[in-house]
């Protein structure tokens, strides 16, 4: 299966992202998918085009950080979107299909419009993202795209502009599957919803110090008061996290019963809390070292992944071009 | 100065192509200009996409009649939109700095919308043409544009475009300059506004037979109803073509005086007109064949035309990826 899936280069990777997304295309890496992972950075001057001082530099930052997290060159084509020029003629030929009416009814649309309004996101561009988005995965013709639940309407739009495409110049473009990843979401450190202007991320390439500075203030279950009150774990943002990063079975039982019954408290849960992070990110921190020891690396690994994005993303605009019929 | 424009490629020129650009375009490229001029067929598709089926072969013999008219490959630099791809990236990053609502208050876009209605263009492509317009003139950072008057403000846009860009990321475009062609516009042979669907339109690589049928119909003045009445030229279509295709000055002071004193009909003032038209485009007509006898001579024009435009559009591009901190 061809699985095609990308992500904005806007400054460090969080464990949101980790968990969310990375740890699942590292997975699918390992089932003999054909995966080509890639830096948005188009998509990220759709919303952030009024600043892009940090562009360059983040956009090798999170290569470092897929590479760190699992994301292997080896099984994995891993490319900078902006350096395959197929991206952009698609997205123009596509719009000229794409009904105007279609993109405004899209649920978020309107709303992040609200929300992100000191920005000044009215714009063609940001209007026109899911047709870029669209592009970007019928480039590869992807049998498949991970997608979080909140992105699935997305895919939506895609199989609608592929479907339509074929019916008017010949089947060219499959249906792309959204392969949805079941992730419970996670909250940031506060309980709010997790992002960096609120403060409350832990980003992948934190430190133990780090860690223990944003684990240790993090609100537990409000309903216990005092370590002698018992607390209910599914109440707790902090069992969320045990969850999440794999503390073993029996030491989540072990909290568990502690907690419902006040034998353990908070500072000791959250102790455990920061072992399993740990043990989870510390590998992560490691390789990010190294490789910020190598630069070349990336910029290599970058520099091979466009290349074999643009071969078969080549491939695919030659067919729409025959199929439009374009000189 | 470097000069930018384009055509689509919807099918053979018609006089009203002719006089009311390319004859201008031919005398720019006389006066030491380095010319660009484009086969526009990505325009074409934002109102044609529903059939492209001749696109191919129409931008073929859009070249082959702008060589026909004049157009000097040795002088001018002429290429194929959708052969360079640089004009798709740069559309697609000015898209992030356009807004909307700019686009929405073109007075002809909601115009168009509406006198194209039965061919379903409230696409994304549509609203975003004068975005890729932009794109074209200043992947060339051109000094001028030839346009015609109804075209001035989608100058204007270009140049609002440059503006914003240069602010927000640093100075690399020109604003270009307007070079309006003051062409009296030429109605079709029925007297209404010339339209292939219409039918009132002469093409330039018409014949001398076709010529005539096309003319000896032609309304002429209306309250000249009998050959005795006097006759008003200014109120008359066959006039304004007579000025148009340069009939000399003399013969225009004699068919003057000969329609106002009734001393000559209608019908022998076509016959001058014929003579007038088929000085202008015989040339064109031998012109035209020599270059059907030999098609290799457009598809080379083409591809050396396509790799000049490439490398001042790449130059171009490169500094704006710059400016924007791309990768």
């Amino acid at each position: 299966m061809r699985i095609v899936s990308g992500m904005r280069p806007t400054g460090k990777l969080h464990i949101g992202n980790l968990l969310g997304a990375l740890e699942n295309w590292v997975k699918l890496q390992d089932n003999e998918n054909e995966n080509f992972f890639f830096v948005a950075d188009w998509h990220m001057l759709t919303t952030g085009y009024e600043d892009t001082s940090k562009l360059k530099e983040n956009t090798e930052t999170l290569v470092r950080e897929f590479l760190a997290s699992g994301i292997d060159p080896k099984k994995s084509v891993v490319f900078v979107q902006s350096n395959v020029k197929e991206h952009a003629e698609l997205h123009l030929l596509l719009s000229m299909i794409v009904q105007l009416g279609r993109l405004e009814r899209i649920p978020t649309y309107k709303e992040q419009l609200r929300e992100l309004k000191e920005r000044n996101i009215s714009t063609l561009g940001f209007l026109a993202y899911p047709v870029l988005q669209a592009a970007d995965i019928l480039a590869y013709n992807a049998d498949g795209v991970p997608v979080g639940e909140d992105q699935a309407f997305h895919l939506e739009i895609t199989r609608e502009i592929a479907h339509k495409f074929n019916s008017l110049y010949g089947e060219v473009f499959k249906e792309p599957k959204t392969l949805l990843s079941r992730v419970p979401k996670l909250l940031g450190t506060d309980g709010r919803k997790m992002s960096k202007s609120y403060g409350n991320v832990i980003n992948i390439d934190t430190n133990e110090k780090e860690l223990k500075n944003m684990i240790m203030p993090m609100k537990t279950d409000p309903a216990r008061m005092r370590r002698t009150d018992p607390g209910t774990p599914e109440k707790c943002n902090v069992w969320a996290y045990h969850k999440a990063f794999g503390t073993p079975q029996e030491k989540l039982d072990e909290i568990h019963r502690g907690c419902t019954s006040a034998k353990i408290g908070c500072v000791d849960c959250k102790k455990i809390l920061i072992k399993s992070m740990k043990e989870k990110l510390e590998p992560i921190w490691v390789k990010i070292d190294e490789l910020k020891a190598h630069p070349q690396i990336v910029k290599d690994v970058i520099s091979e992944g466009n290349k074999k994005a643009r071969t078969v993303a080549g491939e695919t605009l030659q067919k729409v071009r025959e199929a439009m019929n374009l000189y």
